[in-house]
């Protein structure tokens, strides 16, 4: 196969010479390598036609402007890093606010920063007995008191429900399982004023993790489920796995990560600024590791969509969720990106949204 | 752009003939357009490491054996086709048949050949009352009599329920709505015999997409609701739309179809040796038209998998049934394609086949 490329390669590069490369590439067809590799070659894949204006004008912006580029990395600067993030997160927090009127409020519970977000007119009747926890997204290391707004807002809003939102400590200052505590410190106090069955928790990439992740730790600490879980952009497992984690890169406009080899597992742990000292065996950080951990899972909702490099892994999730026995339930968006929910201007976000408010509205007892 | 990937074309080009190009082309950087259209280069996607270990072996045996290619198009000479597809029907039908023991009665019901699946040690009390119609697969052009017993038999057997198999009308012999005339006239003679709340609809690919077009035809003809349906591997809209429609064949190591423009609808009617009469807008080819109509649908299941070309008009009809108040459940398996579940050798065929009678259990009335 090497061999064809090679010669495929030689007969491209002559004729590029002649300066019609471009069609011998577009003509060139891709091909497999024995072990069940496929080689893409010159593919033009368009914005998703299935998109909304608003969401085709977001991508453009994504995908040429690159606006989210720059600033340091996390690991050669934290601070500025998390300013940077911060950053980002007020541009989308900007139209949020705007659209969603709610009250937030800042209280410390079981000595944990929380953001108690009400809808500005008033619970529900329905929801006076309610609640939904809140974990940002951020990689672990970032997002705290603005992703953790960006989620928070447009539930409370809509679903005119209290949301309360959980700064729980990240990498790399602190390590796991200090999040999974400070989840469970919240919901410990939480439990005092609600029962569990009127209890939601639910949270966006690092947050969605964590949501799993936190029912793991709920189960091993004798805390009882709540009623419902949301896993938004993430999943059960390792989020960089299956078809997305090497193409949903490349739909985005960046060059995929090296291709793992066939049958050999990803990296040992993802995150290490937070989850470095942990054991990728251990089901308190990839509950997909326990199927009788799984069995015990609430009600759960996975959102994704299809250039989110978790995808694969959501799905994924959701069908041994299934498999266990769990009422488990799955939403994607085609052609956006990991966490596209944050952007309030697609409407694509404002289904999500709904879909979310649907399912805790569902599945919380009455 | 154009000038930009000439340039680099003519650089792979010179370092080609010194015979290093594989390494050039793995460095060449993807690159986007001004649109928004990404172009992606050398990208080498293994197998899913999410796949089972049965799946990976039938994903190698489809990339690098292609056993189903040969053999003349339906357009050639439609008998030879037909007899082509049916030898790769009974290639999945004889498992199916050795694992799923059912009797198999035929009989014509409201003029219209049909096969009738029983499960082979008696129907369960609780599906007594209960039926389920299926359409088979194929394109509108092939499939009867084989893709119907793929998908009949399974779930016949593990749902421990009676299946009505449908040979409809298909083309190029007939002609859009000979199908759905087809569906709804067995259709009446079953509810003879059957509360509506009590039978249930599904089918794949173009079975799939004929069972959303049952549900607009019974509507129009006053005929009630099944009380819910099942759409494999297909969708309420286009089937080659979004994301999947350029990404799906390239990750089978087909070639992608020429990418339409941005903006631009698809060609006016998919497969045309059935459709070619209808009219694109229509709801009754297209439920996803009409909102309106999409309201009024039952309970609808969706299975996809993400190397599967119709799977992000699947996800985007599951949102739009769900935007439209309807229950509507989406499971999506990882780097296997169209079709997948005709393969019993798969786990991932058989949590399909679950997925499959855990809903109909649920949303057919006792």
């Amino acid at each position: 196969m090497r061999r064809v490329a090679i010669f495929t390669g030689m007969a491209a590069g002559l004729i590029c010479l002649t300066g019609v490369c471009g069609w011998m590439w577009a003509e060139k067809a891709n091909y497999v390598k024995s072990e069940g590799t496929v080689v893409i070659d010159h593919l033009a894949v368009p914005l998703s036609n299935l998109l909304s204006p608003e969401a085709r004008a977001y991508m453009v912006h994504l995908l040429v402007d690159k606006p989210f580029d720059g600033g340091p990395s996390a690991a050669q600067n934290i601070q500025g890093y998390r300013a940077r993030q911060d950053e980002i997160m007020r541009w989308f927090l900007g139209p949020i606010e705007s659209r969603y009127p709610v009250k937030i409020e800042e209280r410390t519970i079981g000595g944990v920063f929380t953001q108690i977000v009400t809808p500005k007119y008033g619970i529900a009747v329905k929801n006076r007995d309610r609640v939904l926890l809140n974990v940002h997204g951020g990689g672990f290391v970032s997002g705290a008191r603005t992703a953790s707004l960006i989620e928070s807002i447009p539930i409370a809003s809509i679903e005119k429900i209290k949301v309360i939102s959980i700064d729980y400590r990240m990498g790399p200052e602190s390590k796991f399982p200090a999040a999974s505590e400070d989840v469970a410190a919240v919901y410990r106090e939480v439990l005092k004023d609600y029962s569990p069955q009127h209890i939601g928790l639910y949270g966006c990439s690092a947050g969605g993790m964590l949501t799993g992740m936190s029912i793991a730790w709920f189960e091993k600490h004798n805390l009882p489920n709540p009623a419902a879980i949301g896993i938004l952009c993430a999943s059960l497992g390792r989020m960089f796995a299956g078809d997305a984690a090497q193409v949903a890169g490349p739909l985005m406009g960046i060059q995929a990560p090296p291709a793992p080899h066939p049958g050999v597992a990803a990296p040992p742990i993802e995150l290490p600024a937070y989850l470095g000292n942990a054991e990728p065996n251990d089901p308190l950080v990839y509950p997909i590791n326990s199927p009788g951990l799984l069995a015990k899972f609430p009600p759960t909702l996975f959102i994704t969509s299809t250039r989110g490099f978790e995808f694969s892994s959501a799905v994924v999730s959701c069908n041994a969720l299934n498999h266990a026995g769990v009422v488990a339930e799955l939403h994607v968006w085609d052609g956006l990106p990991h966490a596209f929910w944050y952007n309030s201007d697609l409407p694509e976000s404002r289904e999500a949204y709904d879909a979310i408010a649907r399912f805790f509205d569902r599945y919380l007892h009455r």
